[in-house]
């Protein structure tokens, strides 16, 4: 199966944002055995767009479009795909009472121009989107596949995942694709690459090395006419890649260092607390981004000051002798977090050195604190603030992981 | 002049790596007054690459490519032009002798694959490439415009920046760009389209409207043959966008919300303070996102739970008279973090409907006490938690602006 993607919205073409819609889709297509030939940004320009869908409809067996289905005059997606296969749009009302709905649900009354979103041609099945006002279209002619959907990157990727790839999977019939994701943190892509590098010529299975924010994924795919010989294959080679990355994997596939930390304290009993200056409440923050966090975390102190540091329980005496940054400070800020929030472990990060926008690295402590044990690591992080904050939070995570393995 | 981008590398199409190098050179195109119509990438396949920029010769004044220049068999961009054009290939020798000095100045011996990347074609110049083995390609002829750059976007762009847009911004002449752009919170971008509705059909100015995670932008652009007549246009223009948006415009250009509210807060020498339920962290992390806020922020309390709140100092008989989300208990909790965190503001938020992932809206409560007054305001966000958290932080952000701007 021929594939084509075609990215719409001008601010792509005015450089505004970065067309990762493309890149999602790119990678999830392998997954299911189609192949991608051409990707193609265009404008909210009707002629422009319709010129595009036509040669797509007409070189590929499937095209994906993303953007263009918003309330507004310049969204055109609807009207371009209408006017290329020739297609009346009209209102349909299944649509338009669901559309009310969203509204009604959030206490809005429906702006007029959304009426447009609620609208389909002959050819199209609504495909829908619980988390915005634009419902996806599946549009179906002559054994070619058109499939519209949202442009922002959050609407489009549950679409794709709970709507539109579990639909394509059951028509690509036998050959059977499985993948499988491990998540690491601490080592830079090219160490991960020369750590595995003898399992990287393999074509099947393979494995693909992407750097993300939450650190480096090594994805393995198999491919098989059995989804158990395939599933086989996977499970040989992740046990090679585990044994040499061993302890910097924190998680596999859909994971997220939040939810794996969670599910550890919540399968112990175990409640947290936290106290942080560096990062700034960005540890509470990813912490509390699960829902059930609200189970486990008990709370936290964002301590950027020395004064707010002892008025919540830090001594005065020991940051005059160590200073703030140290590892006898981050210690501290971990026992007052667990004792003052009455957790069963707290966790405290202070850094060394004040990161500016052009300064230099910063050194941070991170402290976990179970009221028998301490431990303290450290870390050295890019100067820039953004950047530190986000490493120094997913370190922790890593380190209160491995100390809640550790403590039976 | 109409100009077209083709992104070159089967790597893209696997979704392996982001095509930056498209948006990278489509933020700068407006700057030289060129507007790009179109972008696509293609994979390293000669047949496929040979459609894609016969079209684009066909149908564009410029045509940019980036990648492909490599060494190697699938490096295929040179041998697609010369097909294209229907010209000869051959060795030019002064690229040859640069060739070999590049290698030798790195005590290398040069790989015979290498002697490619000295090849042009007659209607080619070589653009200088000091960072890598591939030379760019300027391509001329019949007033059309070719122009092949390197892949690696560090070689590309500074290719583009020295050689390329220099050459350009030459042939392009008078013609001067200006664009402001106007941040906007609280509106969906419907309701601000139908604002402005009347504005947006002038071409000169125009204006885009725009989605972002912290609201919805306006882009006002205008052209004009000098650069003043082109900022009056845009400041007569953003005079009647103001009028019309008015306190809900909170930022322009490059500001960040947590910026601007920095920015007021150290003007006025005020310090901050927050305790924060819902946003679990998020308020204090995106405050202490920028590296001044050392100066201003004393510190924050995530309040996840009723016994901490009680513990930093809310009356825990409010709790029980009125619910712990209610707009009582934000007002406390605002004055809890000011008194306790010795802070001029107290910023305090908590929600009274616990949102999930299939839930409903969640509605929150937030409170700005400076010790004199108490305002509270509510809102009503999507059920999911991220979102939730991040509309309820901006919008707290939002409410601090407009407190800080009424007293004087």
């Amino acid at each position: 199966m021929k594939a084509e993607i075609i990215s719409i919205g001008t601010e792509l073409l005015l450089g505004e944002i970065t067309d990762t819609n493309a890149s999602y889709l790119a990678s999830q297509l392998p997954l299911l055995g189609i192949d991608l030939l051409w990707v193609t940004q265009v404008g909210d320009n009707l002629g422009r767009m319709r010129e595009v869908l036509e040669r797509a409809w007409g070189r590929s067996d499937l095209t994906l479009t993303s953007g263009g289905l918003g309330p507004t005059e310049d969204d055109l997606t609807r009207e371009a795909i209408a006017d290329m296969l020739g297609e009346e749009l009209s209102v349909d009302p299944e649509l338009e009472q669901w559309l009310r709905g969203f509204f009604s649900s959030r206490s809005f009354s429906m702006p007029k121009s959304n009426i447009k979103q609620a609208t389909l041609i002959p050819s199209a099945q609504a495909i829908p989107n619980p988390r915005g006002t634009a419902p996806g279209w599946w549009v179906e002619r002559g054994g070619k596949l058109l499939i519209a959907m949202p442009g922002p990157p959050g609407e489009m990727q549950r679409m794709w995942e709970k709507e539109v790839s579990p639909r394509l999977r059951q028509r690509m019939g036998r050959q059977i694709i499985v993948s499988r994701t491990l998540k690491t943190f601490g080592y830079a892509e090219a160490a991960v690459g020369e750590l595995v590098g003898p399992l990287l010529s393999s074509s099947n299975p393979s494995i693909g090395i992407y750097a993300k924010p939450d650190g480096i994924q090594l994805r393995i795919t198999a491919k098989a006419e059995e989804k158990q010989v395939a599933e086989e294959m996977i499970a040989q080679r992740e046990a090679q890649v585990r044994s040499i990355l061993d302890e910097s994997i924190w998680g596999t596939d859909d994971e997220t260092f939040e939810a794996v930390v969670g599910k550890l304290l919540s399968q112990k009993g175990l409640t947290l607390a936290t106290m942080e200056s560096y990062t700034g409440g960005l540890l509470a923050h990813t912490i509390t981004s699960v829902p059930e966090s609200l189970t486990y975390f008990k709370g936290g102190i964002v301590a950027t000051s020395d004064e707010v540091m002892v008025s919540f329980g830090v001594d005065a005496a020991l940051i005059a002798q160590h200073g703030a940054g140290g590892p006898e400070v981050a210690a501290a800020m971990a026992e007052a977090a667990r004792s003052r929030l009455a957790a069963d472990i707290g966790l405290g990060i202070t850094g060394a050195t004040r990161p500016t926008e052009a300064g230099q690295a910063g050194r941070v402590y991170i402290a976990i604190d179970d009221g028998k044990n301490k431990r303290v690591a450290g870390g050295t992080y890019p100067p820039l603030l953004p950047e530190l904050k986000r490493r120094a939070t997913y370190h922790t995570l890593l380190e209160l992981r491995k100390a809640l393995l550790s403590n039976k």
